[in-house]
């Protein structure tokens, strides 16, 4: 299930939990409404309501559209797409693809060995922004705007101490986040206000369960800038892969559904061309997962 | 206005919204029912619902003493007190007194410069723990376990691209954080998970509303393991006053009603001295901030 947020337009903010089918977006809420069901209304709160709530929806979706009202239905190119929903929090994972390990070091300042625990660090909610919605340029606090696609994971259910193993049955599923840093706002090394600013974390554009992502580890993902590839690799060079990160973050913190893990970024990020290339004004920035889809922000003044 | 939240004890865990005075605890929500007077039942509400809660409080204790009912009335040794509110977000800020600065760079990887601007980082909401609740101490991750008593700034009113001038009016008031970190966990020189884990956010045990704080940058602040006291000085030595760190934070990130600076630690932390302690299971930590109170948490062994 392709699950989203979205709204009727820009002069109508409010948002409705919507799935994504056939082209069409169709309003959750108006079905479990006409059908008597009871259903949260928002994203986090579906995902916080656990399976009761996704197998609610799938009978929602599996009653014959001819039945469907038509404001349950629209084109999805007749909505606005909204970030999926605000997390908790967002633990980036740093330095998880060898290569970028490897360019890193080269052009930022990290070491050139590969990280023997992953490399975790915050987002805040606030830096959470929507598919189509502008990255904020502010040239008084940075010249080195860089880019990052990276597979993002929706945590489903509480985990603490989880193995391995068991790490896939606390995963919602999979969505797109482009870790946006200002590398020149890194702070003694730390990464939170370099990568924690306002629209630095858009996030979207849909959430795909996880029954409906067949290996989470074998995603081609790929990033451009302005219609030109700047990253192309696939989830199977992660450093450490999705089960490991959950077992190794809830050794010691809490995972709470919505929570988001952005797994880390591949080669081909701005600071490690020759010249470094980042992020200006009037670019698009489009982040793909394959089977998820394309995340594409416009970059704004923001002065 | 000392306020806090609390439960009645341990068996009855509805958490409920408290101003201390007098040593007594009165319990807000049932005085406002009592007047007929609508009041957001918690801290973060209470805070998000801006000067109108402040007043309506005040006019509450206004009121004749005698007319209070008797379920209003607690006495402070009776409740359980637990963190004042669950923050947005934590955002933390390192080296941010002069001595500490040193002591950092002798024993930890940190430059022995002054850092030019603001080090941030983040805490999540989950390493949040009350007065009173363990520290949890994982042997299995860490054997250097360490202590940072900070004046914490609570945030009352959205800030963005505020001036230093504009600052305070931002502020709802001033609480402690025991910023605890496990020194052997910093990734890559991060400090998220060194950092975040639960419980290493100890927070409370009140929240003084501004108005009751004469001079925020001129408070003693202490700490004491197993009653010797380790760090002893004045917030009047920060680095960067508060004014300084919410106008920083703000030209990139937007601070939301309910978010918590914990604005730096002095010298005197584990890892500084010679040679280094750190806690252990059955040590109690005490964080005192003149004005505020004191912050005691016992450590437990939590393998």
């Amino acid at each position: 299930m392709r699950l989203l947020t979205f709204t009727h337009s820009p002069d109508d903010t409010t948002e409705r939990l919507g799935v994504e089918t056939d082209g069409l977006v169709l309003d959750l809420a108006v079905l479990a409404d006409r059908a008597g069901v009871r259903l949260p209304h928002d994203l986090l709160s579906f995902v916080q309501a656990g399976p009761a709530a996704l197998e609610a929806a799938r009978s929602l979706l599996a009653a014959d559209p001819a039945g469907r009202p038509a404001e349950a239905v629209h084109r999805l190119d007749a909505v606005t797409l909204c970030a999926p929903l605000r997390p908790g929090k967002i633990i980036g994972v740093g330095l998880n693809y060898i290569e970028h390990v490897e360019e890193s070091s080269r052009s930022l300042d990290t070491d050139k060995d590969l990280p023997p625990r992953p490399v975790l660090f915050g987002k805040p909610a606030t830096a959470v922004t929507g598919p189509g919605a502008p990255i904020l340029h502010n040239a008084d606090l940075t010249t080195q705007l860089d880019w990052e696609c990276e597979l993002a994971v929706v945590i489903g259910r509480t985990a603490f101490r989880v193995s391995e193993e068991e790490a896939y049955e606390h995963v919602f599923g999979f969505s797109i986040v482009n870790d946006i840093s200002a590398r020149d706002q890194r702070r003694s090394g730390q990464w939170f206000f370099s990568k924690g600013q306002d629209s630095y974390a858009p996030f979207g554009p849909v959430v795909v369960t996880r029954d409906a992502i067949r290996d989470p580890m074998a995603l081609d993902l790929s990033l451009r800038v302005n219609g030109i590839t700047k990253q192309k690799s696939n989830t199977r060079h992660m450093l450490f892969p999705i089960a490991r990160l959950i077992a190794d973050i809830s050794s010691g913190m809490t995972l709470e559904p919505g929570d988001v893990i952005a797994t880390g970024s591949p080669s081909g990020v701005g600071a490690g061309m020759v010249p470094p290339e980042f992020l200006r004004p009037g670019d698009t920035v489009e982040a793909t997962v394959e089977g998820i889809g394309t995340l594409s922000n416009p970059v704004v003044d923001a002065r």
